[in-house]
């Protein structure tokens, strides 16, 4: 299948209907280049206004409306050897009589040793001197154009995927996108070299990529929300506000799916997920929360 | 340290300052039994009312308000080769409008394999023949006397303790409890065979179980919520409704602890929390859902 | 019917299963006085520990479980002419990112002018010097004992009533509780001289009161949580967090109550609630929120 | 100042920055006309794709993004003497146990009689046949580009305005908008006869309208949510879920005005609300949902 080399030349901080960059097919591998959240590149300099920026869209041949779009992700490389975070934790994640015993948020440098597969603090405090994290890279936000004309903002996430700023989303893993418009109009950017549960400081370590994803059309795939597979687990992913009906969404979601590829109905469906699911919290910041709800392949079998 | 065996005659559907039934000293052990959510023994016999009937209370000599009560879980023995749960997920975990497709829930026998350390369904259906889950007990509510002269009922959970029904509070984990009476008054029961994330069709696997526990004394200990540690993580627990409030809670009671007890102030652990904790959910089916904050013991060194 | 005139010699900050101070019949009615939240009698001077301390409970004969118990506020009438609230609003009820323009709360004095029926700041900032609010005196804290043994605190509400801080729970209106034990066991106190929605600043204007309340038993009454009636509507309470959940029990309160008593079936009732419902906002403070689902009785003739 | 009339030719079904349909001018009045929610017009034909259709966008000389466009709602006249509504109350205003209670919602006639001026079901059930409901028009969704290319369903609202089914927003009221593009781009449609609180059965009783609205600029204006003033009381708007967080945005921009334009600093205004505030619920069916913080006008003098 034909690999595409790209490089963007202009970005979107919404997902929409946008002028498609490339046409590519259903298999075809895409090599591409993003920028920070802050629209920074691989040499830090902001080339593009912040808010996630968006390279893309890629218009998928053949992509239908009630379709879905796997993507698979290839490689996640980081573009260059430093990174960003906000420096505490979101007001919305502590409780309300605690924020004041919080320092304001400032932005802070981190090193990413992409040889070793690490990531640490610029400037450390004493007490987090030997803290050196494992390169954990993932795609923060990724989705496909939303049905009715709708342009949604790359802060917030929904049915079409967005900012979802789920760490599961790592080299290996295949998203599964359902399609709104004639050739899905595929977006991603926003990569960090790692992130924690719930991207509790507003960031994880921000930075450039260069990503190699491969795209494969599920025809009639009755996926009403983003879904995934990896390694372990196969899962869906709900975003909304409060985390409750993001669950919600992701329950409802695995519990269709289960029905239709998997033939359990929903009482057989019942016995599996709830003595085996496991949540995972994508993000607890942005807008739209983003919950994930997994089951174990081998429980499938 | 003493071992103390205990058989309950009576139960409590409440944690509240109810009459001790032990005395016992930090470091001391007790190895008890405990009834299924129902009321049901070992034999399956209900012998008590249903409502996750607590044994206990156990006063704890010496503990005093502003202490915390470590509870080092060392053993969860079923007690008979059969539990039960509900067959349909809780109408609270998926959308609203989906709930129509649900058929009603009703109880549903398991058989718990001690020797081989399984879990299976009685009477799967055909496409569940070759579900066979591994036995992994848990407890699913435990907790000591709330303040003010409270008692609340073992249906939910709060600052006490109670209805968490996180499966992390396994053999090995220890939980901790602030205390908030003298003696602490500490409660347990509920034992599940296995339970998924989240408890979503109300139950674990039920079963009636022998415990063994071990208490420790913390003094003056500074916990507002139960903390935890098991072999990876030290963990917060928060119990609230919605699951932001929860997650809000626990987040909030780590940062104090990371605080007090491992130097880290707010920005050293933001730093170490964005891009390192973990989240789980305990339960999101009881009045009062729960969060679990995990940060793995190995970036506090 | 007779009069009870009761002094009270202590309070209770649960509601619960306590001694009953007083047996009561079926039309009686009690007078007495209450604490401020604080525990303040009618001098200001604290005569008990703070935290919303209850008058009761008052054991009314014939009261069983099943039944609702009918209290009508003949009259509220301030024993004191000074009460006090909170100068900030409470950190839950504002943006999260906005909390650190708010400075610290503090207790603040208002005056009572009961002769010209008014409430106003003791010592107005310049800019509220003109400020004189009617006096609007109602009910923060009054409930039943709940099931189970529970000794709910008078910090929160539920379906035995409790903590709702509805200004609605005025005098003329009558609240009704479903009754879980023998003897109802009312409490009551907490009396505000005047509060907006919300309770936002976390009180009203707190004060000690001389209360006139009629009981009236209504047998199998089929209440879940507590309802009632003013001179135009009637209305039911939920009470819960978040507010969406409070919502959906006062809201399904209201249809079980219209297909009951007023033959009104989901579907009638829907058309009716769709374009005539009003909602109150009773608390959006305590650890439950309340929220009040009210019909016009003119559109049930 | 003109009076601008203008006859729609095409609809959106997203608050965005689309081709203005008109130019003009601060101070004038356009009458104009609008689709019911389902795209039928005067003559209940569908003329448009369903969805909130809206009429615009106007552009408006002068605004700029930090002004506020005030609309001044003048008048609303049913285009017909139909209209319909959904039959039962929406899965998310019940409790999720409730549900199976209900029977599924149908579309439903009402008769709309403009010359008496009221609303009544078209073949009223039985137990209905005597409910006779005032004429009570309201504008549910209209609102103001929002920022950064940013395309929002009419289904949703938000920092723009949008669908927020709130009564309130009836002739003789002012809906102030932040204006975020040039022009500010200002829709509106999704006339109702009548609504109840919340919208709960999903519709207020949906019909064509000619509205007639005047818009005046305010430079300047620190407006970050819909604002609004009517004969008794100032107001503001939050659009989010849960209502929790609709509650915070609308108490926290409230506060900002009070700050702003009437010297009332966050003690002061915390005085005056606490004891003052008023809430409504504007609704609680839309993606994100509706509270409305009040206070009356009196209180500011």
């Amino acid at each position: 299948m034909p690999t595409h080399r790209f490089t963007p030349t202009r970005y979107h901080t919404t997902i929409g209907s946008h002028e498609p960059v490339l046409r590519i097919a259903d298999g075809d591998t895409v090599v591409t280049t993003t920028v920070d959240a802050g629209g920074g590149n691989e040499h830090g300099e902001r080339i593009t206004p912040p808010g996630n920026p968006m390279t893309g869209p890629f218009f998928v041949e053949g992509a239908e409306p009630g379709d879905a779009l796997a993507v698979t992700i290839d490689r996640l490389t980081p573009a260059r050897n430093s990174g960003y975070t906000w420096s505490v934790v979101a007001p919305n994640v502590v409780d309300p009589d605690f924020l004041r015993a919080l320092p304001e948020a400032r932005r802070t440098d981190w090193t990413i040793d992409r040889t070793a597969g690490t990531v640490a603090l610029a400037e450390p405090p004493p007490r987090l001197r030997g803290l050196v994290l494992p390169l954990a890279p993932m795609i923060g936000c990724f989705g496909v154009a939303p049905p009715g004309g709708q342009a949604i903002s790359t802060a917030t996430s929904g049915e079409h995927g967005g900012n979802m700023d789920y760490r599961g989303f790592s080299p290996g893993t295949t998203a599964i996108f359902p399609v709104f418009v004639p050739g899905a109009l595929f977006h991603l950017g926003d990569g960090h070299a790692i992130q924690g549960d719930g991207e509790i400081v507003g960031t994880g370590v921000e930075t450039a990529f260069e990503m190699a994803v491969t795209v494969r059309l599920q025809k009639a795939a009755g996926a009403r929300w983003p879904r995934g597979e990896d390694a372990e687990a196969i899962f869906t992913v709900g975003n909304a506000r409060p985390l409750d009906q993001a669950l919600q969404h992701a329950t409802t979601e695995m519990l269709r799916w289960l029905a239709a590829d998997h033939d359990l109905d929903a009482t057989a469906a019942s016995h599996l997920l709830g003595q085996a699911v496991r949540y995972d919290i994508g993000n607890v910041f942005d807008p739209a929360y983003t919950v994930v709800c997994r089951i174990d392949k081998r429980w499938l079998a």
